[in-house]
């Protein structure tokens, strides 16, 4: 079987979500990812939620499948390992992605010296090097102000700038490893994580609705924007989104529901062409008016039965725990999934890279390797180390093996 | 000046979000995108919001750089010159990205038959291929329920699995594209946008938290989970978000507010330790109550001044409004952005990639085509069509140049 990326090999210095999720999503397609930690672990290596054991379930559900190499970053031997494993040769290796600074011997000239064809990737929180993270970024976005029902501004849950930031790095990285081989130059690659927000912004229209039209958007709960979409409660206490966008759609729901008159009658009532995304717009405190008794008299199951197979564009809600219990999509039956064995946490129902390679491209998910767990094999592949000098740099404490899972603290 | 994916062709035919930005992602990056659509547009081309002109300003943020060629699809004849320009020779060309079903003249079997090396790229809703968008997917991710103070559900408006799904297919292309320079062989690659969702829940921990822990994540208005962070108003009503998750960010917080000796107060008055992540979280309400007076006795420029500078991880909140006026970052400042005449729209601040490569190579930010504006020039190009042939395809119907712009439903 062959993995896509099969002979990449790109070394990550790295904390907390985007970073190690680029690398995470390469290594799910067959690149080698060597994580580089201090001993001990870095800022993020006991974040919560924690396993029973201690173990970070989101240091293991962001590091599946990277080798790990514990150095003694606060020295000057471990540093020169970490150098010596960025810069070694292999025309396929040579690629650094870090949300470090770039200061000192972890810049992209410094690095540069000891390979000139070296590419860089690295995330900062703003495009002048300052500091950000999703929290900070997403409050700045005009997204919390324009969700929820009122004033006061509502942050999704979501590190949505993370995961984009994280494959904006991949994106970028084989887009630069792809111009090396053409014209053998190394690159510099940065990518703020502000930036990310601000294009998004740009790029779904809001920059231009406001500089076009002064608009504003303003908080609508749940309904969509310029379409036909909300949640509705059941009668056991669900709630459903249910949306139109095409016509084919919104016929559908007059049919599932048996509603179709009720829904012609609010059209004419609002003057509104129900054949239209912005007339349904328009209509849409009528026309939800006659779906809402409709929903409230039926249980998610019944709602389920009515609306599944009928063309009806529907979902609905779930918890972090209805979504595992409840959907089939998240289980093994999703060829995505695997049950994967996480040393101190036990079976996980655990992604692979959701991209999807026909005639077995695919590789199962891994689970994130012990911290160090790699440190001796990465030295004596990459490195050409014997076991006597790697003996040494344990000894002296510049690298460090498999340590001990556990700490209560995030 | 050299653009990093200068050479790389694709084709994309596609509507909405996910799709089209994952083709400007790489056009934006240098590669020849070229967009089909039937004559007319597809169901995105007048989507809301629009410009007074009626040019939907969602489709021109999302099809920046690109080229249009507009074909009677619903003909043998246009579907026949589809499949000539996806399947047109070139080392780095034979590259279709869509959105549209696999089935017919659209599946990879059938096109393949016309380039043995093809690489499709194929979003669907489902792994199973059946249908589903950002709305019905996100209800069932568990942050709708996790988000907001309360049991009903709160949708984030951005529509992050779209955009997530985006830059995946970005990925997903060139390294699809790497491994047939390596092997020659083309591939199918599909990217359900529920597998993006799914992925994400199980790579943040949240599935992990459940199947490990029996943990269910409740809404918790905008605290951070397991950190310190939250919103507060100020004097002005204005909201600011203050965040610590280093020692050092927490430090800070004390000494720009002059609070430090009230916030010890509070992590002796509620047994925490406040050197810790999760200590802090566990304090929150305590230290949030010494926090609250001290943002709401001032106006944002004067908690911008006190905190400026000072080592406290904060942003202010704002609209998209505010966002456009009030953040150096939103502007012609910030390299990623020029001013960009949008033809049916007047000048727009527009954002490039952010991805910025040290040199040079990053493009500046260029406007949508008009629907059919490329279309001579690529039948041309691509195909080596004369003008008389051209000509006679315009003369059937089967081929369209530019559209006048405008119409007023979404």
């Amino acid at each position: 079987m062959s993995r896509i990326l099969d002979g990449l090999r790109v070394v990550e210095v790295s904390a907390f979500i985007a970073a190690p999720l680029g690398g995470m999503s390469l290594a799910q397609l067959g690149a080698e990812v060597i994580r580089i930690d201090p001993i001990g672990g870095n800022i993020d290596y006991r974040r919560w939620p924690l396993a029973p054991s201690g173990t970070s379930l989101y240091w293991a559900s962001l590091n599946k499948g990277k080798r790990s190499v514990a150095l003694a970053l606060d020295t000057a031997e471990g540093r020169e390992i970490a150098r010596a494993l960025i810069a070694a040769p292999g025309e396929e290796a040579g690629i650094l992605l870090t949300n470090l600074p770039a200061s000192g011997w972890m810049g992209h000239a410094e690095l540069s010296r000891s390979r000139a064809d070296l590419i860089s990737l690295r995330l900062t929180g703003n495009h002048d090097g300052s500091g950000a993270v999703d929290y900070t970024v997403n409050c700045a976005s005009g997204f919390p102000v324009a969700t929820g029902t009122d004033e006061r501004p509502v942050n999704h849950v979501l590190p949505a700038w993370d995961i984009a930031a994280g494959l904006y790095l991949c994106t970028g990285l084989l887009a630069a490893e792809r111009a090396r081989r053409r014209d053998g130059q190394g690159r510099e690659v940065t990518l703020a994580l502000s930036d990310v927000m601000l294009a998004s912004v740009g790029n779904l229209g809001y920059l231009a609705d406001v500089a076009v039209n002064g608009n504003v958007r303003p908080p609508m709960g749940n309904d969509l924007y310029g379409a036909l979409g909300r949640d509705f409660r059941t009668a056991d206490g669900r709630s459903a989104m249910i949306v139109a966008i095409s016509n084919r759609q919104w016929r559908a729901i007059g049919k599932a529901t048996g509603l179709a008159d009720k829904l012609l009658m609010a059209g004419a009532m609002m003057d509104a062409d129900l054949g239209t995304e912005g007339g349904r717009f328009a209509a849409r405190g009528a026309i939800f008016a006659v779906l809402e008794p409709w929903f409230a008299a039926r249980t998610l199951a019944e709602v389920t039965s009515a609306l599944e197979g009928s063309g009806v564009l529907w979902g609905p809600y779930r918890d972090f725990g209805q979504l595992l219990r409840e959907d089939p999509r998240c289980s093994p039956d999703n060829p995505m999934f695997s049950v994967v064995e996480q040393p101190g946490a036990g079976p996980v129902l655990t992604p692979g890279s959701p991209l999807a390679f026909a005639g077995g491209d695919r590789l199962p998910p891994a689970p994130a390797p012990a911290l160090g767990g790699d440190t001796d094999a990465v030295l004596a592949e990459v490195l050409g180390l014997s076991s006597a000098a790697i003996g040494r740099l344990h000894d002296a404490g510049t690298v460090a093996g498999p340590a001990p899972r556990g700490g209560t603290s995030p």
